[in-house]
């Protein structure tokens, strides 16, 4: 049985990732490299970045998290997941899987289906819509009018989380993560966001660092997605006229400095949710 | 025939390209892709990156404009280009070739040749040395003393648009658009930017924005030259010091809020000239 | 002889190394070549990035130096570090070599074993555990406590430059520097630049900078640390409280307008000691 109370009281995990300061083995896009490298340092965790098949198993073994982001995948790469996957599921490193772009293309489908077959991974955190094509769900959800709205979205993880037999985190206005049983939302964030790329891929990798000190993968997703847009809020709160350049910058200054009270002040975290 | 004021009538371009926020295809080099990305998402169109032989066809298919960018080349970044030129061929997706650091290396200039053979691009944009390069002008402007001079690029850019039958951008000080016939020079811009790795690469990434969504690609490129340049023009003015790290930044916050107003208020668009 | 007052009277080089503009060919990960390419043009260099077989012999052959940086190596990449250094080699253009994460595959260990077999570098600089891998000392130093004292990365350096034959810079709270027979200290620098992704590999490629234009590899080693470290140090100076990401943008800025006389100024360089 889950405390309920417990995975709603995240802000102490932050001190304890950071105390960890754990190794984030990043197999990730091209265009998000730099910003995920920073963005990891400023919020207390170590990154490592490998791509090569002679080395990523070795790294992953040593890592404390692994992140797999299809954002920019070519047939090399989805050989560096899988071998990388499956030395993290050896050494019980959790995986966290980010289908940027899923759906988008057949290549992506279907190596995201060979990544799922061959590594049992820890979270799948995504939009929606790539959530959906992960689930196989594109005919479930074709009567649906939109994936925009909330309860479309929880609909989806817990329908995802239940299918692949994994947490599922999916990125929105409010963000939702469920374990198939529970579901929890998160509010905290803000639009600007979506004017910096890599702010998703980023989160995934920040979710990593709090599941490589958090057993409980719920808890520590909805721990991450706090500090996460609570950084981002803090940002547009003392500058409201922030443009999307400066943000970048001013947001990894916030990820460095957030604290546990900035957690327990502005979280906005629902929940649970039965079925 | 083309109406001349419509071509220096541009402003209104940066409002139906933010309406339509057009999906541009990028197969980039790795130095400049988050930059590529940050830039495209801040004008208001909407990036994506794919690199891989199984995908770069069907995304070029789907995207609004194409754009390939040699400088970080690959044997097989080659293939995918060629590739994702053809099915945008096919699919009437316009295909912008920044043919950076042409002739630096031999394989760089037989790589654009390739290209050229297989794809039919709609704009050619680099700086004189590498159009030179291109058109296979180096004996042509051996006699030249520079190619720095203003005239010299004019008479570069129409050689080149009639030798490989597409428009051409020139960028330098100052810029200069052509199809061949007509020409016209655009003012706009820094020299800090000149500071600033892949501030060229972005531009053409934002030329792709705006000729998604105007078939004149003379006129959609002095568009995206002006736009671009202003935004530099206005960081500039706020903070004449400013140092090239910061003006990064600013620069992404000024695409994201340069309005039909600054461009119509700070445009220095001259032409045409015919021959 | 060494004349030792040259060796810190190093001011001047910054100058020269502007002048020149010298062309830093870089073979570098992912994760840094934005931001390296963007220091080499802050601090006065000209950056070139090119990793493909088919290109790298032609092009580390025009650049003034070559930095090799095996953060996210590849087969392929290893293969062009070597056709690249030894065109460098033919060329008697100076190698500078950045074994980032030495020792923590074997791949990486393997692979830097392979390129010193086939490449002369001019210098070797990395982190006190890196250059101890690099060197074959990790039996060595088992019996040392901690390889982060002062002294250790002094033994640690001197080691290593006669082990392999070249100057080694090992970086870390104070630098040192040293060709086997005398070693300088340099205390400039900021420890909120473990807080920036690159920070050490983009030093790697400034050092390139100014060994392009000076043959003596230890004292143009103490000029590029010290401009280096004094520019992260005015940074903090005008900003104490200054974020990560802040920083990052902001150490750009100084990397540009830092002189001569913040040089002469702010500089901590001690030595020569014998052995």
């Amino acid at each position: 049985m889950t405390n309920v109370n417990n995975r709603k009281d995240v802000a102490g995990l932050l001190t304890r990732m950071r105390e960890k300061a754990p190794l984030i083995h990043n197999i990730t896009n091209v265009v998000v490299t730099n910003f995920t490298a920073n963005g990891l340092l400023a919020i207390g965790a170590s990154p490592v970045m490998a791509y090569a098949k002679e080395e990523v198993g070795e790294m992953a073994t040593v890592a404390d998290a692994l992140v797999l982001n299809i954002g920019t995948l070519t047939a090399d790469n989805v050989e560096s997941m899988i071998i990388a996957g499956k030395a993290a599921n050896a050494a019980n490193t959790p995986v966290i899987l980010d289908p940027v772009g899923a759906g988008a293309t057949s290549f992506r489908t279907e190596s995201i289906q060979r990544i799922l077959n061959d590594v049992k991974i820890s979270l799948l955190r995504g939009n929606a819509a790539e959530v959906s094509n992960v689930a196989g769900m594109e005919a479930e959800i074709k009567g649906v009018d939109s994936v925009s709205s909330l309860e479309d979205h929880a609909v989806i993880a817990v329908h995802a989380a239940k299918k692949i037999g994994v947490p599922v985190c999916i990125t929105g206005e409010r963000d939702v993560v469920t374990d198939g049983q529970e579901l929890y939302y998160v509010g905290n964030g803000h639009p600007i966001m979506t004017k910096v790329t890599g702010a998703g891929c980023l989160l995934s990798s920040c979710l990593a660092a709090f599941i490589a000190v958090e057993d409980d993968i719920v808890r520590a997703s909805v721990a991450g997605l706090a500090a996460y847009g609570i950084a981002a809020e803090k940002v547009v709160k003392s500058n409201p006229a922030i443009g999307p350049g400066s943000f970048q910058a001013a947001f990894l200054d916030e990820l460095n400095s957030i604290s546990e009270e900035d957690i327990n002040q502005y979280k906005k975290i629902e929940g649970p949710q039965g079925e």
